[in-house]
């Protein structure tokens, strides 16, 4: 760092490093909001979004001639670089637990951009007269219109990742469900044994809800797709020439190859969070049925001795300190634990959405963050889970067998031959005596050879 | 009470008032789940929904010729009975919050449809020799396809209410859009002044979106169409013929006049509470909306004299036992309070569909009873806030103009041509020296006579 | 209804039941609130301590010499009424979930105090000239000082329940701990067999943790003692004299037989509900850990066949409606449910919390209306649990001996002598080769006789 | 990186960098827990904490002639390495969200603290025939005491921060209620005008109710200080000596200068995460309040013309993109947004607590994740709270009494004089005429001059 440059705004004048693409709004939100440890740095992907959004408005202000061309194309030039260089996050150190309702983090893309097009025009960081972070760049734009777009791009955006990572896992239950498909097993309901089943019909199950999750994320994703740009500060576009939404969308879609289309009511867009809401309870209702797939396979693998021992997960870790030999569940209980995260951040977002006030909800930066957090954890989780767990289960068919037959779970088929009454009596005595169900109905005599051979097999054993 | 009759199970005989339409499993079940003193009678809905479920299947059997048609038709009689007479309620005693994982429900529907059955036979309760309850009305099915489906069609009956109430209230909020259209006031982000908005539009918006929420609303009540009737115990159809579910689903669709459809893998839809999850989520993000709403309505009507009284609600009843003439907005604050609630039961609804295990959710009961709650509290609380607050909200045009008049909120509009760092000094200047935006401008020199009533208006006093 | 009386307030007049003993405010706001279905009267506790609330004050403003002692002691002697008499509380119609911060409950108490009063004195209800509502009972009090005194008092009093049912459930544990304490049995970690524990261990420790909050629930509710009467409208005492909360403090201890406090800043007290918050947080964790303890009761009596099977829960009704013989856990399973609820109760109580504004939280209706609804459930619940399921819990020694003697659990024994690397292969080995530890630890030959003998016991067969 | 070294568990050999002081258990955990990336070095307390419960130990063990004195002595000075060089802190690079109930936790630090042993005593790290991770430094512990006492080691310690920072907040209130004692302002229920209040007060109630959060906080640390140590696996002391516990306790207290005790019962103390749902519960708490102080001082420096205006915060950057002049309460919003996540993060820690099974909670890690980086919000947020915005505070004197000559809010000083009812109907007089409330006194003609004078003040121009 040698020399540095002095910007001002109307708190004042306050130096900066030279080379830093920052400027002083950037500056300030960084000594305000040291708080979380958490920058925008850490996100990448959000500022790529960033540089998106700013690259089409760019481009819609040049097309609309409110931009001079030279201008505009070094803005475009700009917003390429930091799509491009991750290299360049390091210009965007304000905490992402910020108050002010995301303006500091568009004064920061602003700045970086306008820094950024200076040097593209060979000119000096800080020369605003040529490119100025809020007349150029930030032209008929708000932070109110750009910050939420910006976080819908990058939902949209990571969603993709999700998305492939509950692809991957639904396939590897599916395959599982196949291997798996002629082992029968007690069925249980309430942690009773209840009426047979096939492993494979277990796992075959996971697959499908993990299935349906993704339908339904993909139908949730949607609702990111309205932004609100020209809109400005509250939706009733100040400072926004009519049809900038419309075409600003037609750019974003292209630049970003993903279709984002103008909010119907803009008023209503910029103050509303609701789609934010249900973006997170998708990922909750994920989250929930990760935890009771994780939930099953630990109590499926319980043992090795004094448990249900159905299943084997691979080993991956020694389980315990003092107790050599033990191997525990340790990757479904890390899926756990990032479920119970996800619900909390949940909640966080709901917290959030619901103190929205007047023309904004101030508090979307918490949002964001939540919800980028809970998007990352699903999607490494779920990949970890797959690559560590599931494609290693191996079933003990053994076992599986050994409880079956030992068990009662062919009472409800006496029912349509002695009725419900009877059966419950005979799988009753069944249980008080010690003996199979099939011991029971012939010392009962009210079911013949046939009718006995027909519902417990022909070669089975008393 | 004269007689009584006694009736038997697989844990010992129980007498029952003779004139009980139930069985000797409901009252244990009565006793066992005294808790909440929320019963099923208190829920006639799911009462006739668990009637229309028990008339589908008994026609379901009939066709299949399961069932004798005069056993099936005396069932579907008495589910008619059922449906429509109210008094019956009193024969559901259960404790809506129930272990068993509504094993007790379906136990009572079906010993009471069993006694109607009987009755319209010209039998006596308790005969179950002729009409039995499991091995008759509950043929083909179990708990586990019959408690869910009841549960979804109850869902979708009430979404109409729910519904109808919210497009009732958008439509309210529409009206008053429209009536304070002309109301030019001072819009507000994060409490602070920002830019002109019209009171109309404020109201507009909240029309718009409340009707974003119908929508949604109707498009989250989808996944209460798939049902797993015919999956009985855990989805794998022990003692239900195939092709049942799609029959089941027919019966059942004319009957409700309600489309519904088999789910994909019934396995999966035994266990499965995900669809819970998400339409208990779209309640919640109803109820955040409404909060946010009448949070702003709170802010709005904020007065009478020391606050920004920009509205005035319809009032309703004295506000204070100690402060004479104090009048508050106790219809805004009983919605927010009824968001609060929804919010929580969506927690609760989260934290059971968390806990299901392998083949089933033994929590439905609490479940069931959360979302049907919340649905209530929904359709009424929307209907009385539209009634004794929205319809009768009248503008206070004046104070809005004089907020405006003297407010800053045309400083946005210099930045076309002074820029926005100038700007910003011109609004601090207005603001350090307690005069208006237009007097600092002229003062300043920046602008001409022609700019200046451009921005401020011709007519405007400094 | 034979006459109607006629009451006016600053809206208008209105006709009301002869025999009414509320007024016109009740009226209203029975009116307005119509949407829970859940009224004060279901709640006689809480009329029964605002009865007090209303007694106490009547006796400071007759001692501090601003009441008639005629008037004073017809308002004394009509709270006597209010608080014996259960038949009153159907003059108490209003709403729990009520706007108005409670002011209604507060008008209506001051109503039929009133009212009472009058009859005591020979006049007819709505002569208020006599014994007005606001003027004499309600006289140096405000709906802000009445109302949450009044729900402190109702969860003081409500405690109790709770702690007695705490302490039969834990002492109920503490029986099962004493007759299972020669039941070695495996103990579990990560549902992984551990090392040895006794079944009695186990129930202890079920003893030990509801005990636990049978300490830590006393505590909390001392955060209830701490009252704000004579602060008024705000705290800052408005229309009550010094000296006022003192004295009433002093009336309602002795009245109420709990002792109450005044709070130190009576302005913060007014608004401030982070006693709620504390106290429902209690509940919460209460609910957590009974959550906890049913999920082992119904883990370690899953089976019959084909669970673990280490106890048996009394059974308390048939299972299924179409798998006879099946019974299930169901008592824990309400209990789980029971917890569900009360964690989202809490989540609702921390909203309302969260949204008090300025000098006031408006929201405590709903506070009041959760806590009450959970400490039911909770009291009632564990009486259940405890009488239902837990003193019929037997062990099953057999099969814990049985699980326990399989298994490895005494590998860590092995460490002091060969140390944790070592051990941990021995293990390993018996597990792969499906013998015992023992077995593998001669084979391995690293330990002699008496060392094996030590750690396994000289009996046990190979 | 020079060469490697080779280490081997029981499922198989990795290679290890040459100075690297972990260990093969700690190489899988961070492979199968590269999820969150946030690791325990993040955590420098946490690993300080954990350094101290082993250095108690070895104490103890050395003490109990369990260990030799050399190695004692040597992992004793490891130990005090490991407390206070934060550089060590890289050595720990696994996941803090991670399964295995913090067993890979304690693994790493075992095999830091063996191989910083080992230096000291002139060997190799790897040479665990020396110093053995297992059988030396975790000689009697077991993961599942040693890591819950470092976290409430942790936690207790990190109190400290929090308890600083509430107690510097309170004061900082505090001397604003000083400040601003003479100012008489409207104070308002439910956000409509009510009884007249002092500035002072309002911030008087802020400091008070901060300083009850002190005093709880304390109190609920105390909870914390009930320790496990030497209860090993599952709290019946397998490997530890009788008396382990006490004297570890002792030694643990002296070591960190924070009295520790033994837990009554070592079995229920393993499995148990009461006290981690009542410490974040208490975090809740005070986000709650700090959340509606925060909603408190963004309302009344709402404006700066068309809103409260009572106050004004210091403006700490430019408000927005496009409202030049804009001054935003970025600090307040901020503190709120972190309130949200402190709630949130609460339900993640009640979830993990929720789902302990049998003789352990195997969620461990993302409670005590949770926890700690609440506290870290927590005290951070409040320091920046206090110096950027409470500590330039101004008032706005004028504003304030403008709007309380101008509210009706000395109608309850009616009250004795007129009578409620007639009080009611002056100020709706009043209000309906746009005149004061002592005009329309003066108008009805029901006071007389010196009573007019006693509640308004002799000087009040009509």
């Amino acid at each position: 760092m040698t020399l540095e440059r002095t910007e001002t705004d109307m708190l004042g004048a306050r130096d900066l490093p030279a080379e830093a693409l920052f400027g002083i709004h950037t500056l300030r939100a960084a000594e305000n909001f040291d708080v979380s440890g958490i920058s925008l740095r850490d996100f990448p992907e959000f500022i790529q979004s960033l540089a998106m959004v700013k690259k089409a408005t760019a481009r819609t202000n040049r097309d609309l001639q409110l931009l001079a061309p030279d201008i505009a194309n070094a803005i475009d030039r700009a917003c390429d670089r930091l799509m491009t260089c991750e290299d360049l996050a390091r210009h965007f150190p304000i905490d992402m637990m910020q108050g002010g309702a995301g303006t500091s983090t568009n004064m920061n893309v602003n700045e970086v951009v306008a820094n950024l097009a200076l040097l593209e025009m060979g000119k000096v960081p800080g020369d605003y007269a040529a490119v100025h972070p809020n007349d150029h760049v930030n032209l008929s734009q708000s932070t109110n219109d750009v910050y939420p777009t910006a976080i819908r791009l990058t939902v949209l955006r990571g969603c993709v990742a999700v998305l492939e990572a509950q692809e991957r896992l639904r396939d590897a239950f599916g395959r599982k469900g196949e291997a798996f498909a002629e082992i029968t097993k007690v069925g249980r309901t309430q942690l009773q044994d209840a009426v047979p089943i096939s492993l494979g019909q277990e796992f075959d199950a996971f697959a499908e809800t993990v299935d349906e999750d993704v339908i339904q994320l993909r139908k949730t994703m949607d609702l990111m797709r309205e932004i609100n740009l020209g809109g400005t500060a509250i939706g009733t576009g100040v400072n926004a020439p009519a049809g900038f939404c419309a075409s600003a969308c037609q750019h974003l879609s292209r630049i970003s190859q993903l279709e984002v289309v103008p909010a119907r009511n803009l008023v209503e867009a910029t103050s509303d969070t609701g789609a934010f809401v249900s973006f997170s309870g998708m990922l909750k209702r994920i989250a929930v049925k990760l935890s009771k797939i994780c939930n099953d396979l630990r109590l499926l693998s319980s043992g090795p001795r004094a448990g249900l021992g159905e299943i084997r997960l691979p080993p991956r870790q020694a389980g315990s300190s003092i107790m050599p030999g033990k191997v525990n569940p340790v990757i479904p209980e890390m899926m756990n634990q990032i479920s119970f995260q996800i619900i909390g951040n949940d909640l966080t977002v709901t917290l959030a959405a619901n103190a929205g006030q007047l023309q904004l909800n101030a508090m979307e930066p918490v949002i964001v963050l939540n919800i980028l957090q809970s998007m990352r954890l699903l999607a490494r989780g779920m990949d970890i889970l797959r690559e560590r767990c599931i494609d290693g289960i191996e079933a003990d068919a053994e076992r599986c067998r050994f409880l079956y037959d030992q068990s009662l779970v062919l009472a409800a088929s006496l029912n349509p031959i002695v009725g419900y009454s009877k059966a419950a009596l005979l799988a009753k005595a069944a249980l008080a005596s010690g003996t199979s169900l099939r011991h029971a109905a012939e010392a009962d005599g009210s079911l013949s050879r046939a009718q006995l051979d027909q519902i417990f097999g022909v070669a089975e054993p008393s």
